[in-house]
């Protein structure tokens, strides 16, 4: 992060953006939410997921209408093991956040539930949601649809977004097994980087408008800013050697959490946004028992004993050593909750023009 | 499969194998089961996990007592939706394809059902229990851990199975959806046919004991079939790029297949089985009733719409179309459940041998 000037506190930053958000109209719990989801994700390093998203992604769009402000969760279906619910197009935060406490209550009845949200909208980081599971002693999933980025494998137009997959397990002594992965080889962020580095792209993160591989970061974001499925776009998970597998998970996410929720998939969802329709995002959070399969300490110490093996393993010559799904972000969270979260000068001038205009008063740093 | 030199009838060779199963003390419904799903691989484009295992897999194991051939599926704990299930060392296949059938008849209550399998074997192609499901108006997932092939992002030593992930959801018109990849980026059975070929190994398929990518098929073999953790072994889906992804969904499995059943992860799968003790193989199965979150009809019909619209995806120059996952296999499925299913000479030895010894007759063309 050597383009930061300025560090924030991780609690004055969460106060600061839940106060910005409920200025503009949310209700107070449900600010306080999406605000903890936004924080946590600068807090774990997913800078791209974090409070750099408030004015352009969240606030605007409450203003002009496009994002309700208030807005419940409501249920459409349930079974003993399933919910199916709408989010009344709200914010994506409250509503993931609360489906899964829902999940979890029912799990603890049924063994696991599977909840689908429709008509939300972004929700920031999917492995928010997961941990949240974990925190019962419980496996938690989550997903998403996202804005059209990926092109599929043998076509040249994008038709798929990069429907993340979420997925985390409790263990003992460690932190939980944290997974969150887009199902692109990288998400849009890693491009916009490339992009203002002025830097190529790797063959293989992306493909021009004749599904040829490109090194252009600048056209591949003009085509995803233009949200215009002109051509190109992102590489499925696999790249060019296995992508199909990608391919595969990023359409499994849409049937589950577009088709099977009564939301869209993701290959209308840039030309909703475009149009200023409802986005229609859907999302699946699913919660599993662990006492429903197995004594929960027996489990957990199982699982300390597979994360153990794991970062005993040998390195390869030029690695570190051998690292869990969730290391790296929770190290920068122990870090950053210490030392402050570094801000982009941009990302700190939106927050700063955010609070003058709302007449939220600014913490130190911004 | 220019390799071949003789083809079989489906059905014939469905007998052949079944006769033969049970020849060796399976009970004839479970070795019915088993024949199935060995004759379906071999359907669907996947012979490394057809009938050519039949011989070395399945009934040496079963002969030497490794395999109990005679083994039932013992529940060990149930709620409303899950169920932990014990397939007491038997056969995978009849352990996999009734806890699905279990899952399903509590999911038509339930709306949804987890089941884990611990104490079972190889069961061969992931994606014939998903369709189970599909079948019954139900989405389908099911894994598996899987012998220890796959070397950790940043690791030398080979660490995880190919731990697959099969998933499959029924559409209307068209063929379920049906995905079935390994979490690496090849199965173990590309490199023995660029090995069998004496072809050089495309960089990014595997990497040597030092952790270094390496083109060298057959070294990749003799430490697999040696099954001695030396080094080396296969990339993780994403490969050099991305492959801490593959490497996350690989360790998912391995928690939710392995730990969470109770059964070995797959770092101890091929140790136990050079040892010659029970492989404890674990399985998860896992059903949800379409029903439960939508109508049936709307959600097939979006199935429907949603596979037409990555069918007519204009394709990129060089390729022909733009396939859906299940796409390859289903049509393959189709010409040779027509033309008959082509054996390979060393596989149609293997049968010979098998029904000499065991007093099976051979159907024609083996």
């Amino acid at each position: 992060m050597n383009e930061a000037d300025t560090v924030v506190d991780a609690a004055a930053l969460r106060r600061f953006v839940a106060d910005v958000l409920e200025a503009v109209g949310m209700a107070a719990d449900d600010a306080a939410i999406a605000a903890d989801v936004l924080v946590t994700a600068d807090l774990r390093g997913h800078e791209s997921h974090g409070v750099a998203r408030v004015e352009r992604y969240y606030v605007r769009p409450m203003q002009s209408g496009q994002i309700r402000a208030r807005a419940s969760l409501v249920t459409l279906r349930e079974t003993a093991a399933t919910l199916v619910l709408d989010a009344q197009n709200g914010m994506g935060h409250p509503a993931a956040k609360r489906a899964m406490d829902l999940c979890i209550a029912k799990a603890r009845e049924a063994g696991t539930c599977v909840a689908v949200i429709r008509r939300s909208n972004h929700y920031g980081i999917a492995g928010y949601y997961p941990l949240l599971a974990a925190a019962h002693d419980m496996i938690g999933v989550c997903s998403t649809t996202a804005g059209t980025l990926v092109v599929p494998t043998g076509g040249r137009n994008a038709l798929l977004g990069t429907n993340p997959i979420a997925f985390a397990a409790p263990a003992g002594r460690h932190r939980p097994f944290m997974l969150d992965m887009a199902t692109s080889v990288v998400p849009v962020g890693k491009v916009e980087v490339k992009a203002r580095r002025g830097e190529p792209l790797p063959l293989g993160w992306a493909v021009d408008e004749q599904g040829q591989p490109t090194a252009d970061a600048q056209a591949v974001l003009d085509h995803v800013h233009d949200g215009v499925l002109v051509g190109g776009g992102l590489v499925p998970l696999g790249g060019l050697e296995a992508g199909h597998k990608g391919y595969g998970l990023a359409a499994m996410v849409d049937i589950l959490c577009g088709l099977l929720a009564g939301a869209q998939a993701s290959v209308r969802l840039s030309e909703h946004m475009r149009c200023g329709e409802d986005a229609d995002v859907g999302h699946l959070v699913a919660a599993m028992d662990i006492a429903a399969f197995a004594p929960v300490e027996e489990f957990k110490q199982a699982m300390d004993d597979y994360i153990d093996v794991l970062h005993a393993a040998p390195p390869a010559p030029g690695t570190d050593r051998v690292l869990v799904a969730g290391d790296p972000e929770f190290e920068t969270e122990q870090r950053r909750e210490r030392d402050g979260i570094p801000l982009h000068h941009g990302v700190r001038e939106s927050l700063q023009r955010l609070g003058r205009e709302l007449g939220v008063p600014s913490p130190p740093g911004i």
